[in-house]
């Protein structure tokens, strides 16, 4: 039996747009009729998580589960939610949804786990950083984490918001964000988890030739399969 | 007052990601917030549009509707539809729905028009082209419509089909394609309508430098300023 997608987005948009393509390509099909059927909201009512996270942000379950209501009432069977920082509300969303909701992260660490990596350099935004959400996922798995300086976790910030969110790809600092991604690399990063899913943007546009682990990806496969798609082989 | 853009998709999917991606980048905004709240049904059920009206294929109205109705439950205030086929329908899918419908093909004629364009080429399905719908818009405004010939005809059906449909880009037969477009520019086409939402993405992946009016661009900027943004000047 086939599963309606829902694709709770907006955080931000084009990172929906990100996930919603990586679907569409990750699928085996050759007519319209046999891709799976996709419901994406993306709401851009949901408050900043980071900003919810360190402290003084508004909460974003409410908005997070007004999109899953929506998404039900359309007709979603799985949910998927785009957005590495909202994971940390995860549980709380599950508690407003009879709906399964697929979990990026978890996926990720899963694929991580699979194919051996023993160290990861992770870009993700201050609000994940802060959760310590991917290090317990990681560490319980084996695999060591390895985070920017101080200032290179300021430019992964300055290329999510002032880059991406702010439609200005121009306005990131390309070659320091290279220096960061050197250092790391230097101090053991085997692969950059792109934590956030503003990143995968940043290393399609920027020339950044850097090995990775695309969360957005990994869900875009998962979901596929999971609604009773095949997936195809890259 | 903001309004919540409905997106009737799935037709094809990836035309369908290419509108929701060109309203936010036809957004004038700087953070996840100021974008507008779009909710995307790709709704991969319905049947192909060009078989409907050829004669013998399912008629996509019922699957049309559907989608409408499914947009109104998640609360979409207006719709959208990136296929210019489907627009044969699109009578028979406003008495179905009490939400408003916004006209791509309307809007390009419009388009065109106002900048004086006096000869068009046009490249579409064989069920555009067989309902005379765009040829109706534009001659209606002293616009001149240039089509294919047979062999032209027949390379711009493989390319939405057996190109980006399929998900096979490089299946297109790009120099064949050039003559088609050079025997149409040098018939006076100022400009191609690319009259199938599978057309922009073959302009944008194959190197074909002509000048176009793109339905889904214009649909976009119209969309992001009907629900009360600002567009971006591009």
């Amino acid at each position: 039996m086939k599963k309606i997608i829902g694709i709770i987005g907006g955080m931000g948009p084009l990172a929906t747009a990100d996930l919603f393509e990586k679907i569409i390509r990750a699928t085996d099909a050759a007519r319209d009729q046999d891709f799976p059927h996709v419901i994406v909201d993306c709401n851009t009512d949901i408050p900043d998580r980071t900003a919810a996270i360190l402290g003084g942000g508004e909460d974003p379950v409410p908005q997070l589960a007004r999109s899953a209501h929506a998404l039900e009432a359309a007709g979603a069977d799985v949910l998927v939610m785009p957005c590495n920082t909202a994971h940390w509300f995860y549980d709380d969303l599950c508690l407003q949804t009879r709906l399964p909701v697929l979990h990026m992260l978890r996926l990720t660490a899963d694929r991580l786990e699979r194919e051996g990596v023993r160290a990861v350099g992770l870009l993700a935004t201050d609000g994940t950083i802060q959760t310590g959400i991917y290090e317990k996922l990681l560490t319980g798995r084996g695999i060591r984490v390895i985070k920017p300086d101080a200032p290179g976790q300021r430019r992964v910030m300055s290329a999510i918001y002032d880059g991406v969110k702010a439609g200005s790809i121009d306005a990131i600092d390309v070659p320091a964000l290279r220096r960061t991604l050197d250092d790391m690399t230097a101090r053991g990063a085997e692969r950059f988890v792109l934590g956030c899913t503003e990143l995968p943007i940043v290393f399609a546009q920027c020339d950044l030739p850097y090995p990775v682990a695309d969360p957005t990806q990994i869900l875009a496969e998962a979901a596929v399969s999971y609604a009773g798609y095949p997936v195809k082989k890259m």
